[in-house]
C-alpha cells in the first residue's frame, strides 16, 4: 500500500439513522514488558524496540497488505496529511527514527509505533459503533499478546507512560456533528450534563473550547475501575441521549421556521459555491451547515460523505498535497475556496422537501 | 398616465464614464404671493390654492400627458411607493385634501403642490447632469411665473416656507454611489472634506449618519447669496473630486487585492441568489456590491440599472404593491429574497475580466 494510494480514501459516513454520529473510535495504549518505555528508551533502545515490534507485526495478518513506515521516512507535509486525516497524532509526528505508523487498506486500523507509549492501536468505525470498533482492536490486540509481552500488573491492568490511561489503556470516542444544538444556543447545558455524566468532551478542530465544524468528540475520562464493556456501554448510552437532543432540536426548528433553517443553509451553499478566498474556520462552518442540510433533505443522501471529506480535504496539508505544492496562508485560502467550489458544483441548490407546504427551488 | 404606469417605469442608469453617479437632481421651492403659504391657510384657502395651481398646470404642456392626482386619492400604499421611488416627500405623503403630485412620463419631472410651500418643482437626470436637470425645471418654472405671480422679494429672491430655502429656492443635489471608498474605509475624509467645502452629504437610504448601499447624497446648505449657476458649478467639481476619490479608491483596490475585490462581489451575488430571506439592510448592502462588480466589469453592463432598479424595488411598498397583498416584515424579508433571487436568475456568476493574467470562471 502506498501513501498516495493511504491519504486519497475516505472512510464511509453514516447516512439515514444517526447520521450526526461521524464516527466510533476506541483508541489502546500497551507497553511491552519486556523494553524501556518509550519516554524513558535511548535513542538504541526504541530502536531496537521499534525493529522487533515491525518484525512481528509483519508476520500477523494485520501486517498483511498495511502501509507500515518508519517516521523517518516521511516529510513535514506528509506527516501533517496523517495528522489531518487523524491516523497519526501531533505528538508522533513530531518524532522520527524509531517510530512508526501502520495503517489497513480501508484505513479503519492504524497502530501507532514508539509514539507515548510502545502502541496506540486504533480502531475507527462510521457512524455509532464502538463495539464493532472494540472488537476489530481487541483481535488486533489478542494476535499481538499471543507473540510479545505486555506489561501488564493484576491490580492495575495495563501499565502505561501516562497515569491517565492505567487499566483498560482505552480510550473510546464518538464523534457527533451537532450544528442543531449550537444554532438554537444549546449546546452549552449538553455539553456541561455530558461533562457531569463523567465523560469528556470537547471541540474536534481546534483544541480548547472552541469547536469548527460544530463537531464534538464525546469519550471517557478514566480507564481505571471499568471493564471495556462498561466504558463502551456508558458513553453510547450518554450519546444517544446528545443524539436525542440533537435531532430534537433540529425537528422544532424546522417546524417553528423551516424559512430560517433552509435560508441558512442555502445561504452556505451560495458563499461556498462563489466566494474565492476562505479561511478554514468559515469553510468548517460553512460546510457543517451544507452537511445540516443534507440530515434534513435538502441535497441528495451522497452530500452526507461529501462534506465529511470536504472537512479533511480543506486542511491545509491536503490542500498543498493537491496542489503539489508549498502554499502560504493567502494561497491556502484561495486554493481551499476552489477546492470547494469545484468540490460541490454538482450539488443542487437545496430544495424544501416535497412534503412541505410549499416548494420552493432555486435556478 | 395611470398610476400603474407610473409606478412600473425607472429612470435610466448611467454606464461608463461617472457609472457612481446614479443621478443628479434639482428642486426649486415657489410660492405665490396671491395665497397664504400652505402651513398659515386654513384648508378651504388651499384646496381654493390647489385648483387655481392644477387649473394653472393643466393648461401649461408640463400638465399634458403628465399624471396629476390630489393626495386623498392615493391610499397609503401608494404613497409610500411613490415616496420609495422619490416621486414624493414623506411630509407631502402625510397630506390629504388640497395636496397633489404632477409626474410627467418619463419620471424626470415631478411638481408637489401644497407641500412646504405651494410649489415643489423637481427635476431629475441620470447620471451627473445637474444642469440639463436645471435647464428642463428652468422651463417649468417659467412657464408657471407666466401665468401665476411668485413671492418674490427683489433684496431676498424667492420667499419660502422655511428661511433656509429664501433667495434661488434651489436645492442641487447629486446621488452617488461610493462602494470603494466605505470597503477601503476612506469614506470618512471624504466626507469630512466635502462637508467643509459647504456642502451637505448624507446617507441615502436610512436618515442619519449610517448610509444604505453605500449611497451618498451631495447637496448645497445654502441658497442665498449665490447664483443658481454658481451653485450648481461648485457642486459639479466636489462630486468629481468625489468621484475622482471612489476611482482611486476601486482601482487601488483591484490592483492590490483583486481576488478581495472579487470574492466580495462574488460572495454577495450568491447570497442574493440563494438566500431564502432578506432585511432591507443587507439586501441594500449587498446589491450594491453587485453594482460595484458590474461597475468593474465582473458582469455585463446591463447590471447596472437592474441594481438600480432592484434597489427600489425590494422596498416594503413596492414589494407589496407588485405581491399584491399586504405583508409583515417577515413576510416582507421572504418576498424580498424571493425577488432577488428571481431578478437575478440571468445574471452569470461574476468572472474576472479577461485582461487579467488568470481567469477564474465558476459555473
Amino acid at each position: 500500500m502506498t501513501f498516495d494510494s493511504l491519504i486519497h480514501t475516505f472512510p464511509n459516513t453514516q447516512v439515514g439513522k444517526n447520521a450526526c454520529v461521524l464516527s466510533s473510535r476506541i483508541r489502546l495504549a500497551r507497553n511491552l514488558s519486556t523494553h524501556p518505555f518509550p519516554g524513558w528508551a535511548q535513542k538504541p533502545q526504541r530502536v531496537e524496540t521499534y525493529q522487533q515490534i515491525i518484525e512481528t507485526l509483519s508476520s500477523l495478518p494485520c501486517g498483511n497488505k498495511s502501509f507500515m513506515e518508519e517516521l523517518k521516512e516521511f516529510d513535514s507535509l506528509q506527516k501533517q496529511v496523517l495528522v489531518e486525516q487523524h491516523l497519526m497524532s501531533r505528538e508522533l509526528a513530531a518524532r522520527s527514527t524509531g517510530c512508526g505508523l501502520l495503517v489497513n487498506e480501508s484505513k479503519t486500523l492504524s497502530i501507532m509505533i514508539n509514539e507515548e507509549d510502545h502502541f496506540r492501536l486504533q480502531s475507527i468505525q462510521p457512524g455509532l459503533s464502538l463495539k464493532k470498533a472494540f472488537r476489530a482492536i481487541d483481535k488486533i490486540d489478542t494476535e499481538i499478546s499471543a507473540q510479545l509481552t505486555y506489561a501488564y500488573s493484576p491490580e492495575l491492568g495495563f501499565l502505561t507512560s501516562c497515569p491517565s490511561n492505567v487499566g483498560t489503556g482505552m480510550r473510546a470516542s464518538v464523534m457527533l456533528h451537532l450544528p442543531a444544538l449550537v444554532l438554537t444556543d444549546q449546546i452549552k447545558p449538553v455539553l456541561k450534563a455530558v461533562s457531569r455524566l463523567g465523560l469528556a468532551i470537547r471541540g474536534f478542530y481546534g483544541e480548547g473550547t472552541e469547536s469548527l465544524g460544530h463537531l464534538y468528540q464525546i469519550s471517557n475520562q478514566s480507564t481505571l475501575g471499568e471493564s471495556e464493556h462498561d466504558i463502551i456501554t456508558r458513553i453510547e448510552r450518554i450519546v444517544k441521549y446528545v443524539i436525542t437532543a440533537e435531532e430534537n432540536a433540529r425537528a422544532k426548528t424546522l417546524q417553528d421556521s423551516p424559512l430560517l433553517m433552509i435560508d441558512k443553509v442555502s445561504r452556505a451553499y451560495g458563499t461556498l459555491k462563489y466566494a474565492y478566498t476562505m479561511t478554514s474556520k468559515e469553510a468548517l462552518t460553512l460546510i457543517s451547515l451544507l452537511r445540516l442540510g443534507a440530515v434534513i433533505g435538502y441535497f441528495p443522501n451522497e452530500v452526507l460523505s461529501l462534506c465529511d471529506h470536504l472537512m479533511i480535504k480543506i486542511q491545509p496539508a491536503h490542500l498543498q498535497l493537491n496542489k503539489g505544492t508549498k502554499l502560504d496562508a493567502e494561497e491556502r485560502d484561495r486554493e481551499r475556496a476552489l477546492t470547494i467550489a469545484e468540490a460541490i458544483r454538482e450539488i443542487p441548490p437545496p430544495a424544501l422537501p416535497a412534503v412541505s407546504s410549499e416548494t420552493v427551488q432555486r435556478d
